[in-house]
């Protein structure tokens, strides 16, 4: 049963906080995508920090190969890093490669430290329910923004909502300062379209992804790393 | 005039962060006794990082010594780092050395990179209207728990007052994402007593304290390193 609910304001944080598990979060919008391709019925993805590496992967295990370079899919790619576009895609059965170096960096920095579970606003509920259930202590992780050396509004603000749904779920867990922060703030799902990044992301005309990524609980996947390696985390739902 | 107002959540954002202003806050209570010092008259102020070099300085300068180990005030010293006890001691025309690891290292790590200033709720006001009037850009640094590795709730809460004063001196200044958090985030004050470390300290029986850090406007001061160096920093107000 879960006792105490830490959140790292940014991944460096993380490194200072000792928990079972660790709920990393890159809102806008891999961790969204990750949620939403797992709820469509992929089998298992790769989330891989290099390009090259992507391609690599995708072709040597056959799979589907998406994600960004600066917010579009590079030539090639099958899908780009758009929930929008996974809520739609035929991806059932399908093994996949997203391509993110941010999320990415995050998943892998905690490997070995504890479980490490990739969230979002989509699954908030899914995932606090699992991490509720199995695990004494969970940190909510902000991916953060320039490789995740700043603070990002948006991933604090999906942080806290995943935040509130692991003290929904185990209401007597204590809360770390940030994680008390979150709960204190109002109206976290607006947040994430105020931020930095949510405008850049509408500047490429994506605007309905912004939009998706704001939503709770769109998804019922939790999906957790089950293998890390250099450049690259394998992804496999629980 | 002021065009860009940033927050650091940890010291170690602020490194990303390029603004001619940093404000450092470690608001319980080297920020907050600092500020009140300086209203009660002092000239000046060493912080130090170490208390053998604490010792020697106010031994060498004839500086009053003052500051915690576990939160009191160690054996030879003449004050604690009480704004509580700050407020009402003789410290007129005299000079200072405050023993503080936190908020030394702060203070150190952004020497050279701007100028630098102390800030805390007790002096918000007064530091935002210098700051807004002489830089074009400024982060407030929140010094955080845990040498500056974990976020705390009591510094993020008055450098969202002091990011909110600065916002209020330049209202057409930009906000970053953490300093927009800020300005979402109702009862910052209040924040300040609900912190993991505000517990710490009305445990040893210091409440008052608590509650003076979480007063807007209780000094005037704006006190600015004027010079760093090993495990010091002096400073004087502007």
């Amino acid at each position: 049963m879960l006792e105490r609910i830490e959140l790292a304001v940014v991944p460096a944080e993380a490194a200072a906080i000792a928990t079972e598990a660790y709920i990393v979060v890159d809102v806008l919008r891999a961790t969204t995508t990750i949620a939403t391709l797992f709820a469509r019925g992929l089998t298992s993805l790769v989330a891989a920090g290099r390009i090259e590496l992507a391609r690599e992967l995708a072709a040597n295990e056959r799979r589907l190969l998406m994600g960004e370079v600066h917010g579009l899919p590079p030539a090639g790619f099958d899908f780009g890093n758009s929930p929008v576009e996974a809520a739609a895609a035929p991806v059932a059965g399908r093994g996949g490669v997203l391509f993110t170096t941010n999320g990415t960096a995050a998943l892998c920095l905690l490997a070995g430290r504890g479980a490490v579970f990739a969230g979002a606003a989509a699954n908030a509920t899914a995932l606090a329910a699992h991490v509720a259930a199995h695990y004494a202590s969970a940190t909510v992780v902000c991916a953060g923004n320039a490789a995740g050396a700043r603070f990002s509004l948006e991933d604090f603000a999906a942080a806290g909502m995943i935040a509130g749904a692991l003290s929904d779920a185990a209401p007597a867990a204590a809360l770390g300062d940030a994680a008390a922060l979150a709960r204190h703030t109002p109206d976290l799902a607006d947040l994430i379209g105020l931020s930095e990044h949510a405008n850049v992301v509408r500047a490429l005309g994506l605007g309905g992804d912004v939009e998706f990524c704001a939503r709770l609980d769109t998804s019922a996947a939790v999906p957790m790393v089950v293998a890390c390696g250099d450049g690259w985390a394998r992804i496999e739902t629980v």
